[in-house]
């Protein structure tokens, strides 16, 4: 038999505990072994949890108990966790967390800890979806050229709405606000900050590199207007807030930000809430992998998964693999040297040789432009010009959008998306 | 050091020994051990395999070994490499095999030969998806409500085809041979037989069915017409040839067949020779897995996932548990059981009074009709009545079938094609 504790009994530690008890059947068949929750915990005695364990409020209950052989980490936070954790792994008890902001911040300091004691955290990335898994094993073979993924269901549920039925971001935010999608403070979610903390995690699995969500580019969803979404459909692509880990010759970009990619693609393809998670091996070329990001069920289905190889005798190694996994050579690329393709939007007015200046000015950073459009809606004597860059350096653009709003013609702000083809 | 021997150097095991040389440096990293081609077998030594390993002709020479700890099947065929596996198993070797047929036919057997020593086979099902880590790991904690997959690239390349550019059966299969998707002989393919294999791989690690391909019911793509295309277009379908497994109360469904499917699924939306194969958990809810079906690289980067987790020593249980998995009572349902809804496309007289009998006979199978089109275009006096029924019965639909032929008034043969929801 084994024993597990859970620290942390909200909408997943609870689904963990139902479920190992309703699915016990198949768990042990799976697992060799029965699997039996000995003990909860939680901060708030009080509150009806709707689970058969017993429960207390002092997390030494689980942490300092002998008989417990697996800790699984749903309380959310950083420091708190961290300690907790560090406390289980040097008490020699294997760890499965869902906690996406502990691994963003302490993976590695956590590795070191852990040694060969297992510490799993399928749950920490895309929900239900075993990203993890595949990226540890089944892509073992492969150098991972790239990993796109929609890692946020929120998000992507308001960019749907946006593209599909031409929804402005402020209803939609509050349509999601009552739907129980969005929280009441939305930043965590529509800045793009909840995202970047599982692209870290899948950069260190894929190239070992230790970035915390303060070193990488972290852009949100909130600046979209209806402009560049039609746009975008005009031009045949759609718009995802996509976690980007890419590996050049000079490094490796890690960036979130909202993204044009090609209608055709696999990943534009993923609606509403669900996430999804393209990874380009040199040998493989493009797996993806989709499924619900969210939920207490979805959650709680990769916990278990960690739990069942565990018992099994499959924790391995916690983050994959040692840092400077391929030779040694791989670090994270300042932002101002990622390459991609841009979009730009901007109010021009609308009088002979405006384009001319925008053009030259361009031309200056050495900038070349693949498509343009001129909208032919003016306001206060102003057009919309819209145009999409080959690809140049995030620098240059940066340059060329400061020089843009030195120009007398040039009046407002100017909006810029990334471009993944 | 872990010493490898790869019977049958194809295409396929030409890219699993380039691969392990070529990318030795994470395979070593995430391994934990380096990995080495000691010898290779071929049955023709006169060809160029384009590699840096030893070979012969000799079988033995890998398997009587001492020195070689993995044997690599990639010979193709059922009995001899069958009689090769056992051996090897018997010789304490693990095994990886891509051998879908062999698997098709002799799962159980070599189950229970195999033990406790690994026997693995990623890339038997789907190519480079690793679909069957996650049945084996990553969905663990989940009773497997369906399994729809899309695994054989070149039905799926034609399918797409004749849908999206409206080409004709017999010219997209010309095509196909003339780009080596297809081969001379395409029974195997388009027959449904190839993904039949990789169903009865699937089944059996999520259900423990022990069924052989000629036990359930598989239908190829053959008699797809375009006016088939065009009804499944104009309802919102798109077809797909799916390897269906789905849970019912009285047994596991078992089936390949062309499936009408909404097109606003995730699966549908796989197009050319992707394959896809999408799970439904009863926790987790549906996860989808995609990627390329077939290639050298692509398949030897499965082959070596699975050389990678034997050598962590996460080889796991074969067929993932024991027959009778779930509680001991799932058997597979006999195909006449099957119950889900059904297109029917039939030549009958353009009269009055014809739509009534077809109806009535209907009525009298107890099969309701959920939708009907009747296409004005006349030949020879008759019309095209095209129609969907809601759920019923596969033998009902049969009996309806036969009854039909019998009529007056109905001419020719009458098409079926499964809808699923």
């Amino acid at each position: 038999m084994v024993s597990i504790g859970i620290l942390g009994v909200g909408t997943v530690g609870a689904s963990v505990a139902n479920i190992l008890e309703q699915n016990a059947d198949i768990l042990e068949a799976r697992a060799g072994k029965k699997i039996v929750v000995k003990h909860g915990v939680v901060k708030n005695m009080g509150k009806e949890r709707g689970v058969n364990i017993t429960l207390s409020d002092n997390p030494a209950d689980i942490i300092d108990d002998p008989e417990i052989d697996i800790v699984v980490e749903l309380m959310g936070g950083v420091e708190e966790p961290y300690a907790l954790v560090k406390k289980a792994l040097e008490n020699g008890k294997a760890v499965v967390t869902a906690n996406k902001a502990l691994l963003a911040y302490h993976r590695y300091e956590l590795q070191t800890i852990a040694g060969d004691i297992p510490l799993m955290y399928e749950a920490s990335t895309a929900g239900g979806i075993p990203i993890i898994g595949a990226l540890r094993s089944g892509l073992a073979a492969n150098h991972i050229e790239s990993i796109q993924g929609i890692m946020n269901g929120t998000t992507n549920y308001m960019l749907t709405k946006m593209i599909n039925e031409g929804a402005l971001y402020d209803e939609i935010l509050k349509e999601a606000q009552e739907l129980g999608y969005a929280e009441a403070d939305p930043t965590f979610d529509v800045g793009g900050f909840d995202a970047s903390h599982k692209l870290l995690i899948l950069a260190s699995i894929a190239y070992g590199i230790d970035a915390k969500p303060e070193d990488i580019l972290i852009e949100g969803i909130e600046n979209i207007t209806v402009t560049d979404v039609d746009f975008a459909k005009e031009f045949g692509y759609e718009i995802k807030l996509l976690g980007i880990a890419k590996k050049t010759e000079s490094g490796v970009e890690l960036r979130v930000h909202p993204t044009m990619i090609p209608a055709t693609s696999m990943i534009a393809k993923v609606d509403g809430v669900m996430n999804a998670v393209s990874v380009v091996g040199d040998r493989v070329g493009e797996t993806m992998y989709y499924g619900p990001g969210a939920g207490g069920d979805a959650t709680a289905s990769a916990v278990i998964a960690d739990i069942v190889d565990i018992v099994r005798g499959n924790g391995g190694p916690m983050l994959g693999y040692k840092k400077g996994l391929e030779g040694g050579g791989l670090e994270l690329l300042p932002e101002e040297e990622i390459v991609t393709h841009y979009y730009l939007r901007m109010e021009v007015d609308d009088q002979s040789g405006v384009l001319a200046k925008v053009t030259n000015e361009l031309d200056g950073f050495g900038i070349s432009i693949e498509s343009m459009l001129q909208k032919p809606h003016v306001e206060d004597g102003h057009v919309k010009l819209l145009f999409t860059t080959h690809e140049c350096q995030e620098a240059k653009i940066q340059e060329a959008m400061l020089a843009f709003k030195k120009l007398d013609c040039v009046h407002g702000e100017i909006a810029m998306m990334r471009i993944e083809k």
